[in-house]
Order: structure tokens, then sequence, then C-alpha cells
């Protein structure tokens, strides 16, 4: 069958057609189709059988950016990336990936698991819930998939073909230009708080320092080729409930450097971090939030790093390479992960610095501050958060520790109340 | 026409096929062919009208390493590479790529321009002979290819696409193993002269200092998608007289870091410096002639980052992007040159150590050494070169300046007569 739009009308008689759903719905009259994507870039159904209970989500990608339409053509190849980089995640690191059901590049179409009991972890951190396996899931998700789809695993060969596999020209043109470049520039895509001075978009905008630093930062984005990585794992793209943590959309996979990834994590909390100091900031609840936020965050670089280090000794005991087998070769191997890590801490500081100001000042916003009405207190947060993400990437390779980020952030806090 | 291993026999038979040479020779019947190649990896042939003098080079690639026969099976891609990057880099650099007159991916032939009147430049190091435009030349090359193939100067689009067709799977991992790995271990690959102590393999073998510097170079190699580069830019690599230098035999390109090709220049011109100080060491021809090699590499270094920041700049200035568009721009885009430049400087210094340190550990041995046959001497010789290379890449980002690295040529060469 060639490639055809579906609809909330045509939906049901395409499930019929496919044997997976035949094993999964005993009762196609019984099943309801709602619309549910939030409409930005692909069209998602939830399909469910009000009988049995049992329900998927189907995805389809149009060869448009479907919140614009026609006018703005991309390629459905990224439903083929999507596809694999599930696959791939889910075979690295299956309890944080959904079960896929039944996957077409003809049709563009994934169906997968119905996250039902699950929400954005965006939204729930601006209502300020508390996930207390969060930094436990996540950096388990990064641990597994970060070292396992990279030369520190796989085989030269293998990776070099995922390399080209992941090849995701469009999706990373549109990451080059609208989080490394136009936010950095004084450029006609972008869309400013009318409350943010002048001053703090020209800290950004025409500062050597920074312009260089994120240079460096674009370019590594573009050639460091390190593992497959999601390319878009702010916390919009996190499921969560109390129990377990789901990644999803991973249309922006490609290989490239894994503190692109961590760091989107971390830049996103942070935003979340600064936002809540504004909401309700004199709470008890807001300051209790805020020291969760931040305990999350530590504990996201410094499960993430054990983590790594882990598998990598794992795998390094499990081989037959000669590398380090010799006397004081494992201690050896010890320093090198150590400066391993060392790197990719650096890059995950500068990339979530990029993230950050790109969020303040490119033409993507989240709603963590851009949906404060008072503008006035909007841009106090932004002006935070450009004031900590300028020093991040300039002065990325001196922090030594996550605490010392963290303590950056509650010093750049002009908003912060939490004391000790 | 299927694949044909052709012979000096089957060869002109070949060519009468072939319209560009019929245009390029008038008289078949008097034509004559020698076969020149090293016989290492393909089949090499010379064409000549005696009557005329026109001659050409004739490449085949066979399914096999050609030195050790179709026990050892690798594929004839290789070719396919070999033709594409020498388009390319002839397209960048004409002046230093020979002309290519017909190509065949079917037959894994390329007929390209007789360097009649050029030798390999190793051998004429060897015999000392001096190239005062060598440093020039190479330097254009370098410059050319690298600046110009790089997402510097390519569009995002176009270097992704070049980066998947120039996927050179099993070419790089004869890199990863023979320059990266092997030399660096207790591998049975290994050749050492038996006279180089225990103590000067063990230096580089059980140094926790130096496997963890060249476990990071070979992630760099592996990772870092900076440009098109040669691959095996070597001396052996590299045809020269008195006014024409010629870069030969790209069968290894592939998007590489770029310090990978300046670090196999310097690095081989290093090895012939140390060779030197022992091939009548005492004599004036010898002291100016080691002279003459470590001005040469202050040469390279010096002009190829002059004109890499020229060809940057010039680009920058009839390009359209906003992003150094401000008062003072130009001058942080001029600092971000220089941070760049500083980092390629410090990767040219950690590869040409690991490949100085394959030469004299690995299989592969280069005649600037190994044809000496007094082994002691060159037992000297050889752990001279892995002095300095140990030190240069556990050191490479501490060096501000190539006299820097001269200075420690010169320090560390126990054979060395030259003062002040």
């Amino acid at each position: 069958m060639s490639y055809q739009i579906l609809s909330a009308q045509t939906v049901i008689d395409y499930l019929t057609t496919l044997p997976a759903m035949q094993a999964l719905f005993s009762d196609f009259a019984a099943l309801t189709v709602e619309e549910i994507g939030d409409g930005n870039v692909n069209f998602v159904y939830r399909i469910k059988d009000n009988n049995s209970g049992q329900s998927v989500i189907l995805k389809q990608a149009v060869p448009y950016l479907r919140c614009v339409g026609e006018s703005f053509p991309l390629s459905r190849h990224r439903m083929n990336i999507e596809i694999m980089a599930l696959e791939t995640a889910k075979k690295y690191s299956p309890a944080h990936v959904p079960n896929i059901y039944y996957s077409s590049t003809e049709q563009s179409v994934v169906i997968m698991q119905d996250l039902a009991d699950h929400a954005i972890l965006r939204g729930q951190l601006i209502q300020g819930t508390v996930f207390p396996n969060f930094a436990n899931h996540i950096s388990t998700y990064m641990a597994d998939t970060l070292f396992g789809t990279s030369d520190l695993h796989m085989t030269s060969e293998d990776k070099k073909q995922c390399v080209v596999k992941f090849t995701n020209t469009d999706l990373c043109k549109l990451s080059e230009d609208f989080v490394f470049t136009h936010p950095f520039e004084d450029n006609a895509n972008n869309n400013y708080n009318p409350k943010l001075p002048q001053t703090a978009i020209d800290k950004v905008q025409k500062n050597g320092a920074v312009k260089v630093a994120v240079s460096q930062m674009r370019h590594k984005f573009m050639n460091n080729a390190q593992a497959l990585i999601h390319g878009d794992l702010h916390t919009g793209s996190i499921m969560t409930n109390q129990t377990e943590t789901y990644v999803i959309d991973p249309e922006f996979a490609f290989y490239g450097p894994m503190g692109f990834d961590v760091g989107a994590v971390i830049g996103n909390l942070y935003i979340a971090y600064f936002s809540h100091a504004y909401l309700s900031h004199a709470s008890q609840d807001s300051i209790d939030y805020r020291a969760w936020l931040l305990d999350t965050i530590e504990q996201i670089w410094t499960q993430f790093s054990d983590k790594f280090t882990t598998r990598w000794l794992e795998h390094e005991t499990q081989s037959e390479q000669l590398q380090w087998q010799y006397d004081n070769g494992i201690d050896d191997l010890k320093v090198y992960i150590n400066s391993y890590l060392s790197d990719l801490f650096a890059d995950t500081i500068g990339f979530a610095a990029c993230k950050m100001m790109r969020r303040v000042l490119g033409i993507a916003k989240v709603a963590d501050f851009a949906d404060i009405t008072d503008l006035d207190a909007r841009a106090n947060i932004e002006t935070n958060i450009i004031n900590m993400a300028t020093h991040m990437v300039v002065n990325r390779s001196k922090f030594n520790t996550i605490d010392e980020l963290n303590a950056l952030a509650k010093e750049t806090n002009t908003l912060e109340k939490i004391t000790g």
C-alpha cells in the first residue's frame, strides 16, 4: 500500500489490516480513536478497546511540519529514524522505552505502548510533583544507551554502519539552526519576552567569550559521532509516574556527542529550578521543591557517571583485548575512564548552557517560564537563566563536581531563598 | 564488462576500449607496459607511448591484500574511496593532486597523470635532498583540503552526505589496529628491532600516561568527523621534485580529525630527523640537513595555520551568516579561529606521536631507520623517537608554538650535534 495520510476516521480500518493488531484487539468494533498529538510535527492517535481497556498509540509522520503545513516540507525519513532509534534504545534500556507493537517505514507509522498512566515530565515539574526514582531511571537510560551505542561497546564496523544508518540531515539542521545559531545572533526568527532587557540579550549575542564557546559546542555537535544520542532529551520527551520513567520521541536521534543528551536533561532541570524560584518562591513547598530539583541534578550526574563506569569496566573484563592487560592495567584504564567522564562533564555543562539560552532567546520556548503571564517576573527568571548559562558555557571545563554547578545556580538565582 | 584483474599482457587491450585513452594515445601499437607498484596493496602499471613520450599510470585494486594474497581479503571498495578522494582533493587543491584521466569503480581502476619527473619523498629525504618549496606546497594542500571539506566551508547537508560517502570501514579498521592498538600492547603482530631495549618498549606499552593519551587519540580518530582527511599522509604518499609536490594514494581517506593528516607529515619528518642524526651525523651536510628538516616542520605548521586562517576569514566575509556580524564580531571570530587552531595543534602533536611510535613498535616500519643495518645504532634512533613521542602525546596540549616542539626534538636527540 502506498503512503497515505491517516485520519481519525481511517485509523481503525488501517489497524484491521495489521496482524499485530489482530493479535492485540479481539473486537475492532469496540475501538475508539482520539487524536492526542500536540500537533507540532506529527499526527498522534490513541486507539482504545473500551471493553478490554487495551489501548495503543499510533504516530504517523507527514511530509511537512504539521503545525505550519505543507509550506514547510520535512522529509518523512524522520519516522524511519524514530523507529530505528526506539528499537535501539529498547534493546539497550528496555525498562525506559515503550514497547513497539508495529512499525512501517512505508506508511511512516509506529504503533506503541500507550503510556496512559504517565504524563510528560515538564508539566509535572511545573506542578511541583516530586519523582523520587527519576534520577535513578534517567541515569540508567543514559548510561545504557550512550555507552551501549558507542565505540566503547560496539565493534568499529558495526558502529560505523550505525553512523550511516542514523544520518539525520534534516533534523540535525533544525538543531544546528534553532539550538546553536539563531538564538546567538540578531536573527528575525528569534522571539523575545518584550520585558527582557537588551543588556541580557547582548550578553549572549554580542559577547565574544560566549560566541566563541557556543561556536565550539556547535562544532562539536556537528562533528563528534560519539554515540547514538536521543537528540532532543528535554523534559518534554520524558514520561513519568511515581514508579516508571519512559523516554519518547527520538526523531532527532543521530550519532552525536553524549553530552548533548545529558546536558538536555540537566539544562531543562535548571530551567525548572529558576522558574520555580518565581512560582510562590517564598513558600516552604517551593523551597523544598527547588532543593529536590538540585538534588536530582546532582543524583543524575553522579549516578550516570557511576553506571557508565561500571558498564565500561564490566565490558573490559569480559573482553579479550590486550590493551589493559598488564600489571596495574585496570588502574590505568580507570584513569582513562575518569578523563573520559571529565570531558563528558564539560560537554554536558556546555550543551546544557546552549539549551538553556536557546529557550530564552530562540523561537521555541518552554512552558516553565513562558506560561508565566507577569512578563517582568518572567524576564527576571530569563535573566537568571542567561546569567548562569553564559558562565557555564564559557567556564565549562573548570567545574570539578556537580556540586559546584549547583552552587553556581544558587548563587546566580536572585530569587533564591534557600539558605545553607 | 564485469570486473577482471588486469595484467601487463592485458592492460593495453583494456586501454583501447576507453575513449579517454583513444584521445590521449594516437598509436596503441607504440605502447609499452611496465609494472611499477611496490606490490603491497594494488597493481600499478606505467603505460608509455615511446614515440610521443606520453605516459599514464594505471592502478587497479584486487579483492585482497596483494602482498599477502587471496588469504587476506580486502574489499575493492577502497578504490571507490581512492577515486572519490582524488577527485575531491583535486577540486580543492588542484596543483598538488595528479590529473585523473579515467576511472571505473566497476573495474576498480584509476588512470592518472604519470609523475615520472617526481619521486617518493621518503626516499629523497633519506638521500638528504632539500626541497625548498615543500613546506609551502604541503601546507597549501592541507589548508585547501582540510578547510574545504569541513563544516567550516561546506553546508551542513553536503558535508553529512560526504561523511556517508566516505565511510571507509575496512581501511579505518586497519589504522585503528595497526596505528593505534597493536603497537601499544604486547601484540604478536608487532615487530621489534631485537636490539631495542625492553625498557623502551615498556615505556610505551606499560606506561599509564601514554596508554591513556593514546586511547584518547584513538577515540578521537574514530569519532571526530572534522574533514575529509587523506588518512595516510606520510612521506611515502608524497611525490616531489624541486618545483612540484603531489599527494597520492588516498585510499585511507575518510571524515576524520584534521590533525591526523598534519601529524602524519610532521611525525614522519621527525622520524627523518632522528634517523639523519645517525647517518653520518658529524658531517656538516648532516647537520645542515637536520636543520632544514626542523625548519621545514616549523614552516609547515606556521604556513598551514596562516593559510587555514586566511581561507576561513575569506569565507566568512563572503558569507551572509549573521553570526559574527556585530561590532568587533570579526575580532571575536579571530579568537575562535585561534582556539580552533590551538586544539588542532594539540591533535597534530598527539597524532604525530602515535605515528612515530607505531613505526618503531608496530609491524609496518619505515626505511628511514629500518634500512640501517647496524641494529644498535638503529635502536638508538628508535629510543630517541620513543622518548620524544611519549612526551609529545602525554603533553600535547602544553605546547604553545612549533618552536617548542622542535626544541624538544633537539633536546631528546642524544645524537644531535647542532648547537645554538
